[in-house]
């Protein structure tokens, strides 16, 4: 194998360390290497690394505190300020997805390393009765919410679902929807696309090797959507089919009202081309990011960037003042998603995480070191909030609709299978409720609304509501007003399920 | 042993089922059961079961959502909504304890059941770089905050304390305190006091007995707390110690800020009878009973009496509409104080908690059944809210001020030993960051202010400050202002004490 002109470029680039080891390669550790290396743009790494670095040093030295200001009233609208405007702003949705106008956009690139699974986190299964994956749960309410919009409408309606994977996930990803018959969806309104992969490097910029023959790849973030979007001509796909309104989510929160009708009415009445969904943050230490403007344009400001000074700050009203919890759930008008691919997103530059990354020295040790020893570059979703030119924000309640996945369950974790279960049987307890039915213990008493959850012990109540049945909450009245039901209950397709020692 | 007297009043009472195995006991035996009833007045129990009977079957019937009002904003002060007053509130407070018009009542009659520990909650170590127990904790707030007072008001002062212990922690309280000197406080100013005991009943009202020769005998509930200030004349011993204004708390509270002058101070410039220290319920379904007028008058709904419905109402701001969660934290002025013990503790009925109870049956067989058999009847501290003229709610921040604990440590547990310690060390790290100090990792490296708590691992930053160096983060300026600390970090009375892997 000729290698003299890679040889040559990786020079060029400063990298020719990654041929170091490749005498001692095998014909196909070779082959592989060399495909790698050439699919890649060393000169443009290189130049992302350059900025990325740049920027990281910046935001260091000027504190971005002194230039934040909280979200305007005006721009905010909220399920518990705003009651009143609730069932116009659903309507309005309703008419969009009923026109077909609407299209999810699911960023499910990550594995699930941190819940402890090789498989992608949309795979799992957090214990419901039903045993339904994040991926399954999602699906049915995109099914669910095509037939509201359809009664509503009296007409045929589609929902496409863009499903981002990165390089680890799609092949499982696709083989999963493919087994499970696409939960119900059309195949053809199902569509995978890949994010792009980066090379970790060392803070001289040196590229990373995990391997003899092995470069240490990452993806770039979750905002890498948007290169992504462009390198697999996904808005044009979106044209075609006639979107004007898009939302995008990350896979692991449970409750998420998938092309919530709620958000995207508000987003199009408000003649917004960019929303955040948020939750109020009602504690400054909470690890979560926030929604506000710097220098007037909007952004999400991290936790790890803030003062304790400026996340105390309060509002007359006592509440925070920077309270607009991030919860990754963004809208986009189409002729905006469409400007930030094709104008916007070369703009942005990377985001410095830094981490410890296992190498090979010089001997071809693997080194698993015990201290960030380089840094991984990522892109942000919400990056591009600055571009907005009417962006809105859209006050959602944390029980309702926040629930993400990201910890196996653990002494003292949140956000863990646990927490999400109980997060998604609580709601779902709470509209069997709402909608007039009552849960009695095994000695026919009714079980009060709030239970006691003493030390540990699972929930008193045990209950799922299939998304095809009630996509939030409405519908049940007829099924359940006036009944008296044992936990667990399940409610489906196929009827009322009860189960008085949880035996499902 | 001459019993027929005793079996007469037995006889009398419905209770001869007592002495059922009096032929089988021991002497000892014998004489203690003696011993024990002819202490009691069953004439009374038994009219207690009828009224707690009584009245349990009426709040079953008549729904007490429809008549509940929420707190209105005239009598309510707040941290974050007032803070224009605060300085004001608090500096009213510390000139009430400069001249010794403030003392402290504790409620520490429970075990640790729940915790799995078989002595005073009191006694507990947290697991905090110190272990100092919530004792010492709290003694040493006192101390400080007598200092504070005297440096304030240049004159010397006393904070009395008056601890209610039951009949099972008595003792080893008193020999805690007395091993560990008083952590600093004077003896007599440390006053003891035992609160009562009421025997269990099955639903007819027959007394359980849980041995041949034993009663199944449980303390009164915190409310028993006026009848035992009149059994022990604690009221007359506040008199004559001049004390005008009594901070009423329970044990379990690692933040709890003892005789707050903030607190204090606004009921006084209020010139309430009564008060309570709330902190804002923000989740329906969070279980902790609110704050609230039924009826005109004051009272704390529990959570389990509340429909969902009402606990998910909202007022026009987007607040909860019952958001003054109770964290039994009260302030009584002596006046009042008088009046409950006198007139109004004995109109108050017990309320009545159905147990599991185990009892020996007449075979003599001690059982355990596992569905409840019985109730004990138990009054509640906040139970005399409605005889306040001048009733007034403080609403205080969670995280600042409220961290009960009442579990083990156990998987997704709240309120154990985990949670307080890292409420605590939270507290003292904000308290650091505020007064102009800065953390540091092993690269020397500054800490964001708000840690990242990926799952299950402990605190980043450990960090604690002796109550005898700050009450409530004042004084630290001095000692850390522009400084840099590695975590673990203590400051106490002996100095400033840096640990960079938690050796301590």
């Amino acid at each position: 194998m000729d290698i003299s002109r890679l040889a040559q470029r990786l020079a060029e680039a400063g990298q020719s360390h990654l041929l170091q080891f490749w005498d001692q390669l095998s014909p196909e550790e070779q082959a592989e290497l060399a495909f790698e290396l050439e699919s890649m743009d060393f000169k443009e790494i290189n130049c992302f690394f350059k900025h990325a670095m740049e920027a990281s040093g910046q935001t260091k030295q000027e504190k971005v505190d002194a230039r934040m200001e909280p979200v305007p009233r005006e721009v905010l609208g909220s399920v518990t300020r705003d009651r009143e405007s609730l069932k116009d702003w659903e309507e309005e949705g309703l008419r969009c997805i009923s026109q077909s106008k609407v299209a999810v956009l699911l960023l499910a690139g990550g594995q699930g390393t941190r819940l402890g699974v090789s498989y992608p986190k949309g795979m799992y299964d957090v214990g419901l009765p039903s045993h339904k994956t994040l991926f399954q749960i999602q699906a049915e309410r995109i099914l669910k919410l095509e037939q509201l919009a359809e009664q509503h409408h009296a007409t045929k309606c589609c929902i496409p679902w863009y499903i981002m994977t990165s390089g680890r996930t799609m092949d499982s990803t696709k083989e999963f929807f493919s087994k499970h018959k696409y939960f119900g969806l059309k195949e053809e309104n199902v569509i995978f696309f890949q994010q792009g992969m980066l090379p970790a490097m060392d803070y001289n910029g040196t590229i990373i090797l995990e391997g003899k023959g092995k470069l240490a790849m990452a993806p770039d973030g979750n905002g890498g959507l948007y290169r992504s979007l462009g390198a697999h001509k996904i808005v044009e796909d979106m044209e075609r089919r006639g979107i004007a309104y898009i939302h995008v989510y990350c896979v692991d929160n449970i409750l998420v009202k998938v092309a919530d009708p709620a958000f995207v009415g508000f987003c199009v009445r408000k003649g917004a081309d960019c929303g955040a969904k948020v939750v109020e943050k009602t504690n400054p230490t909470e690890a979560v990011g926030v929604v506000c403007k710097v220098d007037g344009r909007y952004q999400v400001v991290e936790y790890s960037e803030i003062t304790l000074a400026t996340a105390e700050k309060r509002s007359t009203d006592g509440r925070l003042m920077f309270n607009a919890g991030n919860v990754a759930n963004h809208f986009f008008s189409l002729p905006f998603l469409k400007d930030v691919v094709n104008t916007h997103e070369p703009q942005l530059q990377h985001h410095v995480a830094q981490k410890k990354i296992p190498y090979v020295d010089t001997q071809g040790q693997l080194i698993k070191p015990d201290k960030p020893n380089g840094i991984k570059m990522e892109k942000f979703v919400f990056d591009i909030f600055q571009f907005a030119k009417n962006f809105v924000v859209y006050e959602v309640l944390r029980e309702d609709e926040f629930s993400p996945l990201k910890n196996a369950d653990s002494q003292d974790g949140k956000d863990n299978p646990t927490t999400a279960r109980h997060a998604l049987m609580s709601l779902h307890h709470r509209w069997i409720l709402n909608a007039g039915g009552h849960f009695i213990d095994e000695n026919g008493t009714r079980v009060p609304a709030i239970p006691s959850l003493k030390d540990g012990t699972d929930l008193p109540i045990k209950c799922e509501i299939s998304p095809l049945v009630s996509y939030g909450g409405e519908g049940l009245e007829k099924l359940v007003n006036g009944r008296e039901f044992h936990a667990a209950l399940v409610i489906d397709t196929r009827g009322i399920h009860e189960h008085v020692k949880n035996g499902l």
